[in-house]
């Protein structure tokens, strides 16, 4: 869930971290590049970290683990970020949106990767001139690391071009991570989709249950995500390039169709739930009419065999010859001409 | 239910108390403070704490209590109130909302908390120039006690800004109150979707009831304060200064991740409905077999039993030697093919 | 139902009544008022009335009848008003709407009240310069008997205020008359909720759905009244003054709020439908539990006793003395390990 | 259905026929008619119709019949009429809109008529400077009949005003339709709902859908002609004088007032769909209480009678005086019992 | 499924293909046309075609198979194309989309058609001045031949007018497609609907269940259709002429008649999906009475006779002459009473 009681009654703007408890320490990446250069240097200290710097070169600062509060602190009074900003990256419990503070942009996202469930882990980027500063969760592993890849090979337009689109380049990544998180449910949901049909059972409801709660939960962090990425394409600040521009936009196409996906996930999960309770519905008529056919044939019959097990002095049929088989004829002519009825009804 | 016949027929701007009736006594708190100051004092009479106001302070008044209206009309003419503000902030049975008038804004809110079940109370926060006035019902104890404890220990941005900050706090605390409340829901949520897929009784279909019309009338509370935040930042009022702005922004995406929230939890509910229906659904399945298996079983070789039963002169089977055991054999293979064919269709 | 076959081929602008016949005669009441006079007057006759009118006060000539068509032209004609309003009038079929035709404003809406269901009476309030034209139909009684009152008694603001705000006076005594039917329907939903959980029967669902219909015509009536009170929210006509759209704003706050009850109750509505629903389900579903208890006890052991009720010669069971007590003994434990078996599925 | 495989691969602007195929001949009606004047002759050849024109008259050129394509194309050619325009009239499965060509405003739409079923037929109406030219269909007779009969006698506005107003008019008369089919629906959704209430059956049933799919294919027919209307309304041509404004504003009214209708009508037969799965619910129940009290009560009894019945040598209670009489005793007891049980349960 | 894992990590703006794979030759169709000349020429290598091309004609490049990203890669580096539109040229996970990048106009858009299940193929549309290049999947045939044949023959507009026509006549031509599969699609809903009604069975929801996942994912293709037309009428481009527009804006048009044909066909889905339940009901229904009229005729008269097969030595029924025929008469009296209950429920 994603509210917290602790911060009730904090003022507003008091940085107070809301993830995970962890005990590790906070790695500091620097990389600095332009078109020639390449350098990325870790650091456990700012102070160390600020010295590396070289002007002149594209700066990316990425923060791995938002745990130690007065660090973010510290960073954010060295690059004067408000402390609103502070706040929404070390609270783990925000909606995913993008800001214009005039002197940098800031995106909070979250990033969703799949393990035994769909988790999700916050992932802040900041956008000044010529720097980009991302801070991110310590769990998931560094989301980051193949953007890292590419600048190091100097492949591709991101050594060319600007922070702005190293920013975009972050954030391309994160929709590629929910793409990758769309696929492993679209496996599954085919897979169900199979087997509800073919033999749906308890187990089946719990699972389209378990997808359709995943379902609600992506949902909510798929939407912001197209608001935040319209929210910078309309932004009119002058840290996006117009050359950037255009990748935003393909940017937001890839957006929406995450959200197609989803939307498009929900139907089908829909669509399953109603087969499965037709299916239920189906084999209770099955169990009902094997009831009925069994009922209808035995009960009738055994009421005239009971008839000839009364013990009355005077009951002629009795002592007939023809008593017995003419009962048996009666008996076998009943049960004959119920079947006929029932085959008439496409019963059997 | 929110409506209230009394009013009908009665002009408008007719102040009438629409609460609970009560016999407290009203309290009147003045907080003055600047950067430098802080002094609190309590009245139970408008005439002394008028006296007791110092120019050059920013000024809170807190009236604890709406119930004696000829109070609420002193205190609105003593700082030019339009009677409609008067009417609405006596009348509890209202729409949040915040209006521009010009000279001040006024914010009409629901503050939730959950007791036993969510409750509602009315606060309204009319802001002036240097000035905050708060109308609060008596009941659900002091909502903004925390704030005035931030005020008194100097701490944050709260003494330092001006009166639009503090309204601002005052409604950042309805909102975290919202979240509280939600919390609570949260762990109820959680605590049924176990029960629902574990035990489903007629006790959980009540359950699911409860919370679901909770989630009406709190979905019924929570859209108008989104409306009234961002009611509040597209005014153009100079009331507010533009470094609380962003302030408002904020919150506005608080109300927004409350929203969320509340639709988040609608659709759990409705999903735990669908489970709780298809567990029903299965249950009566599962009956309807064991019906079906046992009188499927029995019926026949009981219509088979009753055949020698009868009392006819001439049946030869009847006194052969080899008929009972031959019955048996009967009655065992006919018993035996069926539980086979129970098997084959997976019943048992 | 709303429509009515008559109209078909009669050319656009045709004054054709379309309400209940009826012979009573139509009375016109004028009212003339400032802050110092007030005549009331009662006419059956148009041109008394004309003679009547003094220069230099506020007027409310109210009509209590709309079915004699052609004295609504007489007024029409002499006050100018265009026949297409003239139309809409008399037509009891129209939909809520307020228009603007530079020299008058026109509001065209419908009275509900409560009486064995929801009824709906047509009202219409012409606003002119310094003069307020009001029509009804004649069933209901007198809406506007109130208003008058008020006016009569020189009380509120009423009589110091111009034409456009005793305009606004008859509209917001409309709203207050949805508020009234609301809160009957309210109770009858909170009775009927402790009804569908305690006994629901046959007469709830009627009920029910007897109450959806009632939404479903309110909510007909009721949102196209808030779009008339925005439509003269928004309207430029010089009209309405300044100081008067204050209380609009606040008309339109009550409209939203109507409109959120009814939209409410909808969906506590909905839910009663589900309660009702499942609880058909869960009483089917204790229904099949006894019966398959009964049948599963009796019908093995009357097996077993059939069996025992064969007439082979050769069957030595029979002749043991122990064959009966012992025979008693299966049949108890047969009963007594379903027992067990009904209480480990925890249906006993 | 609505779309035609002919047309693929036809190049756009082609003239091809899409209704049912017809040998009649096209009639061409031509109205001329100023406040003093009315003339009135039909054609069966455009040329003749050309020569018979006057000018300073107003023109109202009908076309009954669109299978003949190169008369319409003539037609067209004469008048100067947008390719697209002529293919749009004359193919029958268009979806109705209007749309502003500069020297000519066009409306194509649906007209519905009710004869066992609801019937659409398609109609265009050209409004050019001092002429309206309209097209219909050759089946459902002559709709604008009766707007002929009013031109004719010279009666209401329809003479004095020009041919905007008469296009006006002959929306109107299509509007008119779709309140008798409406009216039609609506008598035969209050049979229904008598009919649910009281006797629901299978016929009910498709009945019900029968109705529900009429108001889906209504519904895709109103909507576009309210986007018509207000499309009309909102076009800033010449062809429509200020004063015939006023007149499409009310047509706009009817037409919302369509849909509301419509609406309606779709939340009352989805409240009798549910009121009729309820029933059979309901139903279904009773049938269960049948079965189960009428088994419960002899099931027991009939093993208790099957005791003695069996033909053990040493069975004491046989040969009992009082075992016969007991017996009795216990049977009446337990089915008074099960009385008693079925009576707490409110079964009986 | 729509997205694909090998993509995640790539840079942006990468060339990847991600359709089927295939070994067959891309063919490159070229074709050059003004109002005397046309010529058309297939190359299977693009520096002839290159050279093949003459001034001052309108031309058309068709690419029929995107899977040879080089050979993409080099028409769009000599016409300039961005590497971004390239990357959704040859990316068949593509959602349907306009974009302006200044020198030319893009259009990606899914062509669908029918052949055991609906399938998709991507094409794209790049306008140029005055040219057209066209790419598409390889699989599907030549899905503008058709437009070919109107350029060869020299017939309709396509001659005379410009590229923007051009470009308009194959969006048409795609549109066209999605009709014809609308078509065949309605043919199996009428079909199905009358089966649902008739003669319900499990292979009805198997097909009802796979016509709305079909409808699902035409929903998903065609509203990205309607936007990425009613993009390219809003654009400001000089690309396409004004005499074009109106073509658009009847494209439009054309797209929104397949959306409300789809969400018609998902109403009608939805319906029947509603009808084949309550059949299933209404049969459960019938079995259920089958089951109780039988065992409610003769469980109680099975009673009965067992009573007389008791052995009790002192039963004087047994003994009278009457006991037997005064049996048979209350076992008759008791069915019949029970028929005529039955017949007073209507069940018989």
């Amino acid at each position: 869930m994603e509210y917290n009681q602790s911060k009730t009654g904090a003022p507003p703007g008091t940085l107070v971290y809301r993830g995970k408890e962890t005990a590790e320490k906070v790695k500091i990446t620097l990389v600095e590049y332009n078109e020639g250069t390449y350098v990325e240097k870790d650091f456990y200290d700012f102070e160390e970290c600020k010295k590396a710097m070289t002007p002149d070169r594209i700066k990316w600062i990425n923060v791995n683990g938002i745990h130690q509060v007065e660090l973010i602190e510290t960073i954010g009074k060295h690059f004067n970020i408000h402390s609103l900003t502070l706040e929404d990256i070390v609270n783990t419990n925000q909606r995913s949106k993008s800001e214009d503070y005039d002197t940098y942009l800031v995106a909070i996202m979250k990033m969703i990767y799949y393990e035994n469930g769909i988790h999700s882990e916050q992932l802040s980027v900041i956008l000044m001139d010529g720097m980009v500063i991302s801070f991110q969760e310590i769990y998931g592993g560094d989301a980051f690391d193949m953007i890292r890849n590419r600048l190091r090979l100097g492949k591709g337009r991101v050594r060319r071009m600007g922070a702005d689109y190293l920013a975009y380049a972050l954030l391309d990544a994160v929709v590629d991570f929910y793409f990758n998180v769309l696929e492993k449910i679209g496996d599954k949901i085919e897979l169900m989709e199979d087997e509800v049909v073919a033999a749906p059972s308890k187990k089946t409801l719990t699972q389209i249950h378990h997808l359709k709660r995943e379902m609600i939960f992506l949902r909510k962090a798929v939407w912001p995500m197209r608001e935040l990425i319209s929210n910078l394409e309309r932004s009119e600040t002058e840290l996006i390039k117009p050359s950037t521009d255009i990748y935003l936009r393909d940017l937001h196409d890839h957006a929406v169709r995450v959200i197609d996906t989803v939307e498009t996930f929900r139907d089908l999960l829909s669509g399953m739930m109603d087969i499965y309770l037709s299916s239920v519905s189906n084999r209770m008529n099955e169990t009902m009419k094997v009831l009925t056919i069994i009922t209808t044939l035995f009960v009738p019959v055994t009421f005239i065999v009971g008839v000839y097990g009364m013990n009355f002095d005077f009951m002629p049929e009795i002592h007939s010859t023809w008593g017995y088989p003419i009962t048996w004829a009666v008996i076998i002519a009943t049960m004959a001409s119920l079947l006929l009825y029932f085959r008439k009804k496409r019963w059997i």
